[in-house]
């Protein structure tokens, strides 16, 4: 029994009216429109490419869970409605023009950008969290995110092109650093509601292949354009089609009878597209990058595997959507590869510096989620008990089920009991 | 028991292949390619974003009904059809070229707003009607919007970019005219299939996050290039976010224990894209188009918790969708808030006009859309007996069911009885 | 019981890592980037429109079976995954420059071209198969592919913009060629997995509808750039909206009590798309583009009704998901307007040349599949028996199902016997 009621009714509606009433006064004092220096219109289709993978595939990529989908695809979109516009503002605070942030569609496609952390994090801690706690996680981390981007864009002036480091490291370490303050003890047995159903693996399927087409449109939508931007492009499109053949050919020789994993297939085969991020606009050719994306689907798949379970067992890391794999490791290895690149010349820039990048960026999640972590962690934020966990009942309306489906109704029949 | 039978085996083939055949006839005598003269192919992208929020958005949105999906997207996808060939003909004999329509890509573009208008009104008549009585509907819908929108544009020369008042308005005081003229008062008593199950919710906010998604594209596609379609992108982009947080905190708000509710989520969050399009290439401010999404989300949710029951039983408008929520009053707020930013000057244009065009609009739904339902009441089209509502099985070949769903299998007993 | 295990244990991963190694051996000696003198990025969008058909369009569109989803968009992805990057090898060798191949987004275009191909073939012998006997099919037919569009484009120099002939004749007879060679007598009397349920019909709706809405990108992605290629957008989307009418009215037409059947709307109403390819960038008018949608519809409808059970029953070819009616017939239909269009003059070229390439492209196709389908009968590929066609879990980790669907878990029991 929570100490402390999940009821949303004051709490929810409280914190995001205030957060959405502080936004548009903060927009009235410092945005105003761009003058159309910045590129105009001309980069509006790339940005809606990583709208689509922020929406959609972020979005149904959660969805595998069997009675979270609601809370998958619906809190996704909540966080990143509020993502984008707190990070077009913290980013923007950093560039003021005569006092004003001037929104650009590039000022949008990084704002994007920063909402892509955010949803990495939420995957870490999925099904254990309540509305103002990730509320609370999108305001912080945002903000975090924000300095260290400037530290390494800015400062450092590393090379991130893709943002293997600052986002992708960024994300699943910092989510990781707030999902061991949220440890939860009595999840260590598994869950009955932690596992997929047949057709949520379908929707998560969603997710995944739009994330997977519109990857290259992510890697090089900040690139330099002509050549850089065409080079990030192809880098990214065939570091993933190689990702796909090794993360499937693992998967077989790992799994029970040689069969594949709808886990390892959801997000083992996106894992080139994480870890070619920061050469993607370097001159490491074609079949450099699919070596990238061919070790990054085999890292990806045996940390799903092994790893995972470790995580949790040894670490008390419970990572329900195994960030780890697709965005941590593959992030690194892309922050690795780039210092290798960088310091054999495939780009102008420093090998010291990209190292300090991917340091900045490990440094800023873990302790950055930490304190985070135990902020979100203060017992009145309406977090859910343990056995209504991955749970969607416990903070959605959800329809009745059809007569026949009784151990779903049995589910929620002990969720109820729980919440009385 | 219908005195006429319900199966479509000749009246909709008939009229089907005579409503093409007629088009094909028709585009031979007047259509011919556009020389080009008119954007060619570079207005493509913005004509696919809208393209897909007609074919995948209308369609999957309106899935929520839990055996209702069939219709949702197929007949979405049949009216669409039709409407867009319909509508470029409507549309162009406005604008003959030495006796032709040239069709360009911003004709193509307008023939698909035009269509939206249909599947708004489709929303509000969801379930209750045969296919023969939409694709009459469709015809004459077209047909009307066709009038308005010359007079609207051409004539009261009114701004509304982004369509508030002459499609979201139009389509859906339209469509609750059509049903009130359709009104059946044994569905008072609420129907066991007119409710969503859970993978049902699933696929329609497929349909939401993609009409989310490529709104700020509905509403800047025929903005003039340059600065006016990036305000329009903006302003679009802003309120749709700002929109989100509202829709959701008042839903927590007005449900039981806190609750979100799925059918809020999925349709209010839109809110705020209808309500800034009249405005949306106007300069109002980011923070403008911010409080305007604001208060859309608020509203429409509001709508839906407490309006759409009172006009079900007061004023005999029974909204399957509950399009008034989503088109009809967010649509009338961007019509308002186009008068007052066109008064405050800031755009070129005359609020006289504004609100010549919003009475326009509103004047042609209704009476055209009663007209419409006096038309689509008789009783020949093969509507469906009220125990039919809102069922696939009675106008598709649905599949069998597993053994374990008993109650699904039972209702499909119950209908055939209904048909025998 | 199987004579050889269907353990993917080794065979898989061997057979995966081994092509993957090849294949990046072969981009290290071969592929070099692009100088951005072929079109640079700003092809980009096309190629993005292409990329969703291929992965989004026909990976969903194979999901309607009950059982047989996480193959179908799994495998999907798989084998299109291999076939861009082994279709950009054999493609670029008849292309080199300076001995090596310029990997262009033009290029990248044209392997997501072949991989259509083989997705096709996948449509005649889906859940039939093992990912071994996929990936050899992908492998051999690619290369056959390879060898006839250079024979078509090159030497003959015949008109194909939309592929009607090379891709969609081509990958439909190779298909059913193959599916001939691996006929099972045994699944004659049908089988209990080879239909859909509800939501599994719902799932293949996404792959109809993103196909229908890209569908003109296809046909014109690499049409001349301007007036051939706004014709090829136009064409194509009225000759897809005319089918759409066309074949719902013949579905109902021909089904119990005027019912609509999915199986026709889902893939019938794409025909249009297909038999329109050839003349896409020809000056046959819109209507003329119109007649030919409408006559696909009716041939492709009519094709699902009574062809698929004839060459069942009396040829013993069990085409899974009908594609001799939405690619095989069409095609060759498209195949001839384009020689008629020729004739006509709406084109220049020679109606000679038109036809060889028709012929060419049925022989290769005919030939190869047949040759292809040999090689995948040999009894050491890990073919599934026949009463474990058209099931994930002979292949993939399945979810366990809740305890209220008994009938799937049985399903499940009677598959672990037949595996033991």
């Amino acid at each position: 029994m929570p100490a402390y009621s999940t009821n949303m009714r004051l709490k929810f509606p409280i914190l995001a009216l205030t957060l959405e009433i502080i936004t548009i006064i903060l927009f009235a004092v410092f945005v105003v429109y761009d003058d159309g220096k910045h590129g105009g219109v001309s980069l509006f289709p790339d940005q809606f490419d990583v709208h689509v993978m922020i929406f959609i595939g972020f979005g149904f990529l959660m969805t595998f869970l069997k009675r979270y989908g609601f809370s998958s695809v619906g809190l996704n979109l909540l966080l990143a409605a509020f993502a984008l516009q707190w990070g077009l503002l913290v980013q923007g605070l950093w560039h003021l023009d005569e006092g004003k942030i001037k929104v650009s569609i590039f000022k949008m496609i990084n704002a994007d950008f920063s909402t892509a952390t955010v949803l990495i994090s939420f995957g870490a801690v999925l099904g254990k969290t309540s509305p103002v706690q990730l509320l609370i996680m999108t305001l912080l981390e945002i903000t975090i995110f924000g300095i260290n981007e400037h530290l390494v864009a800015e400062v450092l002036k590393a090379n991130d092109v893709g943002a293997s480091m600052i986002i992708h490291a960024f994300g699943a370490y910092f989510g990781l650093a707030v999902a061991r303050m949220l440890y939860r003890p009595a999840l260590g047995n598994g869950h009955e509601n932690d596992g997929s159903v047949y057709h949520s693996d379908l929707f998560a399927m969603i997710g995944t292949v739009f994330l997977w087409m519109f990857w290259p449109s992510f890697n090089s939508a900040i690139a330099e354009p002509g050549a850089d931007q065409l080079m990030a492009v192809t880098n990214t499109y065939f570091s993933l089609a190689a990702c796909v053949l090794s993360a499937y050919a693992v998967s077989s020789l790992v799994e029970h009878k040689g069969k594949l994993d709808m886990v390892h297939i959801q997000n083992a085969t996106l894992a080139g597209g994480v870890a070619v991020g920061t050469c993607a606009d370097m001159n490491i050719g074609p079949f450099g990058a699919m070596i990238i994306g061919f070790v990054a689907g085999i890292v990806s798949t045996l940390g799903f595997k092994f790893l995972t379970p470790i995580l949790a067992s040894n670490l008390c890391i419970q990572d329900t959507c195994g960030v780890h794999n697709l965005h941590g490791m593959p992030g690194i290895l892309g922050g690795i590869a780039g210092i290798v690149a960088v310091a054999l010349g495939k780009k102008d820039g420093s090998a010291v510096m990209q190292a300090a990048a991917l340091a900045s960026s490990l440094g800023f999640a873990l302790v950055g989620g930490a304190m985070t972590g135990l902020i979100m962690k203060l017992p009145f934020w309406g977090q859910p008990p343990d056995q209504n966990c991955f749970d969607d009942s416990i903070y959605w309306e959800v329809p009745e089920e059809e007569e026949g489906e009784e151990s779903l109704a049995h589910g929620d029949h002990s969720m109820n009991k729980a919440e009385a």
